[in-house]
């Protein structure tokens, strides 16, 4: 009789695929089966912590919908977000190498909060109209790595409410949210609140994961943003506020050292563009280099 | 400024758990954020790659239900399920060691279609009343693996039918599944089909993953079953069918030389448990051994 098992199971999955006519595909699910089997050997699983994972996952899948996305969630939480963005830049880096021009804008997360289809404001508009918070003027210049400014450039910006909290996790209205455009010498700027940290929503698996993790769940305060100009790689980043709490935690692992800066406080008075605080107010300045496409 | 960010973000990760009060769900995590980073790293993931990820896992988490376990056909398909089934096993056998006795009867997966409360039967009843296929008496016996007959033991059976279809997968009706006790001497019979080979679901997220590999969905003919009784761990395994198309390319990998059996034809006439066939049958002789609990 023909020897039908295997103690290498791995293996025998991998082999199942010699009709695979997708070699990246192959290639990707014969190093995730690798590795899937090697934790799965390393840690001696039980099949109780198996079954454990198996509600998990599966009750992470029914936590989503189109306003919740708990697997991203999961990554983010996880460090794997940051690491796929990490290596996409790094790829970019790669490709830019020998070229001269300054180093791009860092990347991180986009995490679950985007919402397409945001409100168009003109320059200088301020989004934060009718919500609490500290009024904050973000301006500076958009460039490519070589220093040319970027006109046009489409950008959003979304961020949480001075509770912490997203427009799309209180209802239907979209809040705290806009897409502007650069100037014709790449100058941006608009007003909002200075954002306060926030804690991921725990109200799901994840949150659990995170409790018995021993890890809280709280994001220091950013501006999230996205960049998109033709002729150049889009960008999705933030900017962090310097002394936010969490700061040195990050639960999601987004903080990178450049995109890390002072909000600087003002006393009432005629703000950079112009216009007429009757309140103390911040400053947020930051400028965004973008990699030309290849 | 402190050195806010990193670049090894599953050591990231990992240190974050610093206060886990949970010592093997740590020593479990860590090893996953190791091997799911090391994966990423290795087969250097795309964003898209990332997203599709996202979504896939998100369609699997959906896609379960009452009747349906998508996770744990994807575990299945993957060779986790087996992989689990097999480190429980050399547990036991480690646990063994020294003490005299016979292997105990090999386990494998459990799949998706167990369904607690069949109906309990009595010994030598024909559980495929009123369905197609091919009748087949099952009978052994079950002993410790010392060989001592096992009285009352409850074994839970279930298969699919003619065609291929667990009841479960057709509507509210059980059929096909039944709930046995072994008599004083450890004896079992019942009637039911020889299973014949069935395709997982392929409708869902995880048949669209077995077409990207290159993989037929399918399993040999086997008899689910399940022994429990006092005093012995409890035993989840199958027969397979010996001449089953797929015999060797077990979609979900569970096949074990040891499970495997001849189903020998006999013509119409009387069946060794007395019963009077008036068409060709089978007989399918398997007799388990169970495990004294530590
Ligand atoms: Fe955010
Ligand atoms: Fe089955």
């Amino acid at each position: 009789m023909a020897q039908l098992e295997t103690s290498d199971f791995a293996q025998a999955v991998i082999d199942r695929m010699a009709d695979c006519q997708d070699a990246r595909f192959q290639e990707v699910m014969t190093a995730l089966v690798q590795h899937l089997h090697a934790f799965a050997k390393q840690v001696d699983l039980q099949p109780d912590e198996w079954m454990n994972a198996i509600q998990f996952l599966t009750a992470v899948g029914q936590k989503c919908d189109e306003r919740r996305q708990e697997f991203i969630l999961l990554s983010d939480t996880l460090g794997l977000s940051m690491l796929v963005v990490a290596l996409d830049q790094a790829r970019g880096a790669k490709a830019l190498a020998g070229k001269p021009g300054d180093k791009p804008t860092e990347a991180t997360v986009q995490g679950p909060f985007f919402w397409p289809g945001a409100p168009q404001v003109e320059l200088g508009a301020d989004i934060a109209e009718g919500q609490h918070g500290d009024p904050t003027l973000y301006h500076g210049k958009v460039t490519d790595t070589f220093g040319k400014p970027i006109a046009n450039c489409v950008m959003d910006v979304w961020s949480g409410d001075h509770d912490g909290l997203y427009d799309m996790q209180k209802g239907d209205s979209m809040a705290l949210r806009a897409q502007l455009r650069t100037d014709q010498d790449g100058n941006y700027r608009f007003w909002s609140i200075r954002p306060t940290f926030y804690p991921v929503p725990v109200d799901g698996p994840v949150g659990q994961m995170l409790d018995r993790m021993g890890r809280h769940p709280n994001r220091p305060g950013h501006m999230h943003m996205m960049l998109q100009a033709p002729g150049h790689e889009r960008l999705v980043t933030h900017i962090f506020v310097k002394d936010s709490p969490y700061i040195e935690s990050d639960a999601v692992f987004g903080v990178r050292n450049s995109l890390v800066i002072d909000f600087p406080k003002h006393a009432p008075g005629k703000a950079p563009d112009g216009r007429t605080m009757s309140k103390p107010y911040y400053t947020a300045h930051y400028d965004f280099r973008l990699v030309p496409s290849a």
